[in-house]
């Protein structure tokens, strides 16, 4: 990793910051158990302490004074999270009291934690591969309960070891072929061109692929955006259905003009849900540019319900788009109405919209694991497509060492997701965006 | 404690809510860890693990599905925080993780702690006296390094030591005194008094209590209060102090009607600062209503900052205000100057406000106890009036088991702080204002 050495100690906050009961002051690097001692109140019953052990004292700083009473949970090499030493120092939740462990930590010449440093080394360690590594963040940032679910599977190995599978199937064939290449070329019509099991593996890998946009929706949520006429009533439906008064509602056209964002879960999947200025032509400047910020909106929404009444030109329905007649109360149409008055039509918009979310994804029920992350997905399609592309090649009689080129690329790309083949900045690109002190 | 049951298992978050590296939940009671093997992965790992060990595993649900993976800390009765078998979950920091270990806990018939019940248990079961306990409290809150420090140490008992030392004493010669209440009348005359002994007493209780106004200023801060006409320089200067942009600054007189508010530490004590509308006639609503506020904390400011210029009326300055001449840069005048324009007279200011804030306080430097809690406060008065009482009384010739009952209560408002003597309101009082899961 371009920006982490691996060999010095280093340290964090890992819960959050502010004022609770405790807070977690994280250590990990070779060594850092005897030099943490040179701040503690009991440096003989640390330096004896066992793995996985708790030790009470208090963190003095350099002068000598207590900094606050703690508990430190010992994690000995090669156990704990990271595979290295490592100490979890439990201390009181004030702010003050972690500032000032800290810059005692610092004082002792360990370094503060870059993103997601803790995670890395437990990589490089060999504690998780990859898969299990982004799962530890999305984890923490999983936005619905089904979400929470999957990654924690991931974390636990699932899709990892799925892969490992995988791996292990494309490595037979690839040795299969190999073998080959050290023949002449008039023994070649002895050997069969493993098309089958090639076939096969690109569908595996496939499948596993398209489990991407139903993790996606799942674990990070999906972008839905109210659209409509002014006063086709959005701000009413979006109050409605979050419960709340959030959007200021008025008779007056184009009371809406920043848009307003609330996360929001509907059937289990989580949403960002968006009220946005009404589309009309505009004199007013704050207007016209609310109306350009809808119109950006409506590009990268996952899905739009466009509202209309009576007199409106209603749009086609698509993939992407739900039609709902606003104002039911006033007048009823065929299709979804809602009405913000009576709460009419409410539940039956929310079905609509989650079957809508769910509709756009081809997702194979049977899957037992899910891909969340975009990475893992784009390598999966890489990985397939090469053996498709070796295929195609294989039946243009092109010859076998440019096949088995091509093959190699596709099992480099798999062993990308899982972390046997990396680059600095594939990892970088990982871990950069995780919490501190993971 | 009248909402507290002490014999039944609690839980709680320990660490601040919202997203993160760890979460700890925390769980104690008798029979607790046996209790949550059910909801453990590892329940034989658990059952056997001993006192202050680490046990990696799961925490599954009533259906048996994994909610996460964690680490728990094992406390073995009597050790530990509260004395009780205790737990601390350690856990992934997302909040939908965290909401569901909590509903696994009360899935397990555990209930969620209040405020300081952990603590409560561990005063209950003697792992800490009164001033230890509030002393937990305290160092969260600390708004200052010195407040800090003064904190630990009574955490640490400085403070419980020297109230039992005291007790003792005060118990010595109140055993003095008794002995001669089962004397008859007729032999008292052999008694003397112990005069001496209980007026050195007082005075060091009242030393003790002096150490109050101190600790409450490092602890939990002192209320300074910028005040003066309209328009005569407060939300540049309070800009200034800060060195941000906080307050609205125009040359229109009654540019600032609600009053603004920042913490703010001068010379080490934590302040909350003050800007506030400025003080004249006004027909405006809203100004008036802003007048109205200025005055009510002017009433409840440790410090008044009455910013003045050439041809104010000059308020005389007392103990509680400091007078400063605002513009200088146009006139200068005799006295505290300060200019937002050029930044004179700042440095100035903050260090007369940090000396007018230590001189309103008769502190004992020598004090190595500092008491910050207005209850202990006025237990310490309480028990030196109760002393001098008693000796007026005896002075008076008042019968010895009259003044020995007065003593009496001396003795009991010392050993109130301590918590030798409790009733359930004083607890009550004490641990609802502590942090959930402390």
């Amino acid at each position: 990793m371009q920006g982490y050495q691996t060999d010095d100690i280093i340290y964090a906050l890992a819960t959050g910051w502010g004022k609770s009961a405790l807070a977690i002051v994280r250590v990990s690097g070779k060594g850092c158990i005897a030099r943490f001692c040179a701040a503690f109140s009991r440096p003989s019953a640390l330096k004896e302490a066992k793995n996985a052990t708790l030790v009470h004292g208090f963190v003095t700083d350099a002068e000598g004074n207590a900094v606050d009473e703690v508990i430190v949970s010992v994690y000995r090499a090669p156990h704990g999270y990271t595979g290295d030493d490592a100490l979890d120092i439990s201390s009181h939740g004030s702010p003050l009291v972690v500032r000032d462990i800290l810059s005692t930590l610092g004082a002792l010449g360990f370094r503060a934690a870059e993103r997601g440093e803790f995670t890395y080394r437990a990589f490089l360690h060999g504690k998780m591969d990859l898969t299990q590594a982004e799962a530890v963040e999305e984890l923490v940032d999983s936005a619905s309960d089904c979400g929470r679910k999957m990654a924690l599977d991931r974390l636990r190995g699932s899709l990892g070891s799925r892969l490992k599978d995988l791996r292990e199937e494309f490595l037979s064939v690839m040795a299969s072929i190999e073998v080959q290449l050290d023949y002449s070329e008039d023994e070649l019509d002895a050997f069969v061109f493993p098309r089958e099991r090639l076939e096969k593996l690109a569908g595996r890998i496939d499948a596993i692929a398209a489990t991407y946009r139903f993790g996606r929706l799942y674990g990070s949520g999906a972008n839905v955006v109210l659209a409509g006429r002014t006063n086709v009533g959005k701000s009413s439906l979006f109050n409605l259905l979050l419960q709340k008064r959030r959007s200021i509602v008025s008779d007056v056209p184009g009371t809406t003009r920043d848009y307003i964002e609330e996360a929001y879960v509907i059937d289990g999947i989580p949403v960002r849900l968006y009220d946005t200025a009404g589309l009309r032509e505009s004199g007013d400047a704050v207007e016209k540019e609310g109306i350009d910020r809808t119109k950006e909106l409506l590009g990268s929404a996952d899905l739009v319900v466009y509202l209309v009444e009576e007199g409106d030109a209603v749009p086609k329905e698509s993939e992407h788009t739900l039609i709902v007649w606003s104002k039911s109360d006033l007048k009823h149409h065929d299709g979804l109405c809602v009405s913000s008055v009576t709460g009419d039509g409410i539940a039956a918009l929310k079905s609509a919209i989650g079957e809508k979310l769910r509709s756009a994804m081809p997702l194979d029920m049977e899957a037992d694991v899910v891909v969340q992350s975009q990475r893992q997905h784009d390598l999966l399609v890489k990985s397939s497509q090469a053996i498709r592309g070796a295929l195609e090649l294989a039946d243009q009689r092109v010859p076998l060492d440019i096949v088995a080129a091509m093959l190699q690329q596709g099992l480099e790309s798999l062993g990308e997701i899982i972390g046997t083949v990396t680059t600095e900045d594939i990892l970088d690109k990982i871990f950069s965006g995780f919490c501190v002190g993971k």
